[in-house]
C-alpha cells in the first residue's frame, strides 16, 4: 500500500508541475513511469529521470504496470476516449478535466465502478482549493442547500482590475498578455468554464444531476467601469458568481455577473483566486478559498488524488438525483440604463416596472454624465427574472435608450438557513 | 457497502445532533443502533426510534453488530479507554475528542491499523469546517509549510466583542450566559483548547509530531479595550492565533493573542467562526472557514466521518516525523506599557530595546489618558522572542510601571513562499 506507478497523459503546464512534484523527492511512494503526448519528442525535458518512458502510444501505457493514469489533455475528445480506455483496462484515473467530468462524469464514474477502479477529479474545480474533497468527504454528513462560488480565475482577475476603474477590453488584453486569458476568452468571460465546474459541484454537493445547458449563463462582457462606480455607491462590487440552490425540490442555478456586498466573503477574492461558499442545512456556511488555477496549485490537487488512490482511500460517492431545473431566483436587481436625457424617462421606466409589480429601491445618477449619454441605475426589490424580463422588454422600446438596459442580480446576504 | 450500524457514546449536545441527523431520514444507509451514557435513563428522548438500545454497558455495545462507535464523551479518561476497547474489538471509531487525539492520537491510530479498522476525527478541529479532510486528502500532494488558524470559537467571540469597545470580564460573562464559554474558561482563553487542535493540524498538515506542552501558550486575559483601540490605529485587530511553521528543519509553534492586519482574512472571522490558512510550497495559501463549534456543525463532521467509513473510504495517512521544536519566530511586536507618567520614560525604554538590537517602529499614545495612569504602545521591528524577553526583563525594573508590560506579536502579511 502506498506504492503506485503513475503515467501522465498531456505534458503541458499542469503536467510539468505534476512531474516536478513527483520527481522532486521520493514522493510518498509515487513513481512517475510514463509521459504520453502527441509528438512527444518536442516535450523532452532533461530534469525528468531517465527511467521515465516518453511515448505517443497509449496502448503501451495501458499494457504496462502503471497504476494511475493522469489525464491532463483537457477537452471532451480524445481525452474522453483515453479515460474510457484506461478505466476499461482497470487503471484508476485522475483528471483535471472539468469539461469531461461535467458532461460525462456520471457515465465514466459508472465505468470506473464496473472495472473496480477509481476516477478522481479534485483538480477539475478550483484547482488547488480542496472543494471537492471538502464537499464529498468533509460535508457528506450535511445536506447542502446552496453553493455560491467564484470559479473562474480569469474573470476574477478581470473584475478585480475593473473594480479599480479599468474598462473591460484593456483588462482582457492585459490578462491575455499575462497568460491568464486565452486568445479567445469566450469560455471564461461568457461563463461556460464556471458552468462546467458548477455542474460538478452541484452533483457532488447538492447531489443533483444537472446538464450544463440547463444552467443559464450570462457574459461579463457588457460590464463597464460605470457599473463598478455605481456598485461602489451601493457598497458592493461585481463578481462572476456561479450559484446553485435547492428550493422546494427545484434546482435553481446560474452563472453570470452579480453585485455582491463589499462585506461579503465573495468580495474578498482578488486576482485569480477562487472561492466557494457551501451552505448546509446543519453546518451553515463553510468557505473554501485559494488559488484556483496555475500549474502548481492544480498539480497539488492532482497529486493529492493520486495519493488518495495509492493509499487505498476512496471518496464518499453519494448518489445524485435529477431535479427539475430552471426555477427562478427571487432577487433584488441592478439595472443600468444609458440614455439621451429628456424629461419623463424615470417616470416611464417606473411605470413599466410597476406594471409588473416590481418596486424600485433606489435610483442613482452620477452628476458627471453628458446629457446626451447619461448612464443611470435603478435598483429594484426582489422579483423574479421573468417579471423583470417582461418589464425590460417594454422599457426597451423607449426611443431615448442608447443601448439595451443591462441588468444583474444583487446577491443578498440572506440569513443562513437553520436546521430546526 | 454503504450500510453501517452506529453507536453513540456520550449523549450531550453533539451526540443529540448526530442522532437527529441519523434519525431524520434513512441517512445514506446509516442506522443508529445504540446510545451509551452513564446514568442513561436521564437521557431518554422520545424522538429516538424505538429500535435504538439505550445502555450503560459498553461491553454490550462492543459485542453487538455495531460497525462504527462514535465517541463524544470528551476528555482523556475514560474516553481513551473506551476508544481503545472499541478498536481492539475491531470497531471503527469516529471521535470529536481533540484532547484525546492530540495526546494519544498516534498510539490510537496504530492500534486501529493493527485491528484493521479506522479512527477518524474530522470533528476534533474546527467542528463543521472540513479542515482535516482538506489537509489529509485535498492538500496531501503539497508540502504544507505553515498553518495559521483561529481554532477557538469562544476566544473569537470574546475578541470580536472587545473589538467593538468592551472589556474582557463582562464579555466573558456574556459568553458564559450565551453558552459559548465554560464556567471556568481556562481551556479556551489560556489557549489549551486551541493548542490541542494545533497539535492535530500540525501532525496531519505539516506531518510533524509535536507534544502539546512543546507549544507555548499565552492567555488573552490580559487584553484590554485599550489594546483594541491601539490595534485599530495600526489598522489591525487582535485574534487568538494558533500557528505552526517549519523553518530550516525546525518547528515553530505557538498559541496566543496577536495583532492581525484588518486586511488579513484572519480579521474576517467574527463571532464563534473558525478559520485555518494553510500555506503550501506548491499551492500557496488555502483558506477554510466556517462554524467551528456547536452541536449541528460538529455533528456534520462526525456524520461525514461515519459515511466515509461506511462507504469504504479512508483517509490518506502520511507518516509524521519528529522535528526539533521551539525555534523562535522573528516577528514585529506590539508592547503596551501602563505607567505613571514622568519625563524620560520613552528614552529609557528605547535604550533598553536598543541594547538588545531591537528597533522601534512606532510609538503611539492616545491623548485621553490621565498622567498617573497612562497607557502607551511601542511597536518594534522583527526580533526574536528571546531578545524581546531580555529587553522587557530590564524594562520591568522601571519604577514608573503600574503593571508588567504586555506584548504580542504582529502577524505580518508575509509574501507567500513560492515553489522554485
Amino acid at each position: 500500500l502506498g506504492k503506485s506507478n503513475v503515467a501522465i497523459l498531456g505534458f503541458g503546464t499542469v503536467g510539468r508541475s505534476v512531474a516536478h512534484i513527483l520527481c522532486d523527492s521520493d514522493f510518498h511512494g509515487l513513481t512517475l513511469t510514463h509521459i504520453f503526448n502527441r509528438n512527444v519528442s518536442r516535450k523532452y525535458a532533461d530534469w525528468v529521470p531517465k527511467s521515465v518512458q516518453w511515448t505517443e502510444d497509449l496502448a503501451e501505457v495501458l499494457a504496462s504496470d502503471v497504476d494511475v493514469i493522469v489525464e491532463l489533455a483537457g477537452g471532451l475528445d480524445p481525452a474522453g476516449d483515453w479515460v474510457r480506455q484506461a478505466l476499461t483496462a482497470g487503471k484508476s484515473v485522475v483528471t483535471a478535466n472539468k469539461k469531461l467530468i461535467a458532461y460525462r462524469g456520471v457515465e465514466l464514474q459508472t465505468l470506473a465502478q464496473q472495472h473496480g477502479c477509481q476516477l478522481l477529479y479534485g483538480a477539475a474545480v478550483a484547482g488547488g482549493v480542496p472543494v471537492i474533497p471538502g464537499l464529498q468527504q468533509g460535508l457528506a454528513g450535511d445536506q447542502i442547500l446552496k453553493l455560491e462560488g467564484i470559479l473562474n480565475g480569469t474573470c476574477n482577475f478581470i473584475l478585480s482590475k475593473m473594480e479599480k476603474g479599468a474598462e473591460f477590453a484593456p483588462v482582457v488584453a492585459e490578462a491575455q498578455a499575462a497568460g491568464y486569458a486565452e486568445r479567445d476568452p469566450t469560455e471564461d468571460v461568457d461563463g461556460f468554464d464556471a458552468r462546467a465546474k458548477l455542474v460538478i459541484l452541484t452533483r457532488i454537493g447538492i447531489l443533483a444531476d444537472v446538464a450544463p445547458n440547463e444552467i443559464s449563463c450570462r457574459s461579463i462582457r457588457n460590464l463597464t467601469a460605470t457599473d463598478f462606480a455605481y456598485a461602489n455607491d451601493l457598497r458592493c462590487t461585481i463578481r462572476q458568481i456561479a450559484r446553485a440552490e435547492v428550493r422546494e425540490g427545484q434546482l435553481l442555478a446560474s452563472v453570470g455577473p452579480m453585485l455582491v456586498s463589499q462585506s461579503s466573503p465573495l468580495a474578498w477574492s482578488k486576482g485569480t483566486e477562487n472561492m466557494v461558499i457551501a451552505t448546509g442545512r446543519y453546518g451553515g456556511q463553510t468557505i473554501f478559498s485559494g488559488h484556483g488555477a496555475g500549474g502548481h496549485p492544480t498539480a497539488v490537487a492532482v497529486v493529492s488524488d493520486i495519493l488518495t488512490i495509492a493509499h487505498g482511500g476512496s471518496t464518499v460517492s453519494l448518489p445524485a438525483r435529477k431535479l427539475v431545473t430552471g426555477g427562478e431566483f427571487r432577487l433584488p436587481h441592478y439595472i443600468r440604463f444609458v440614455v439621451s436625457d429628456r424629461p419623463g424617462i424615470v417616470a416611464e421606466i417606473a411605470g413599466d416596472l410597476a406594471q409588473e409589480d416590481i418596486n424600485i429601491r433606489a435610483i442613482l445618477q452620477k452628476p458627471d454624465h453628458p446629457a446626451d449619454d447619461t448612464a443611470f441605475v435603478v435598483t429594484v426589490e426582489p422579483c423574479r427574472n421573468s417579471q423583470l424580463a417582461r418589464a425590460l422588454a417594454r422599457i426597451q422600446k423607449m426611443d431615448c435608450l442608447l443601448s439595451a438596459p443591462f441588468e444583474m442580480g444583487i446577491l443578498s446576504d440572506s440569513p443562513e438557513p437553520h436546521a430546526h
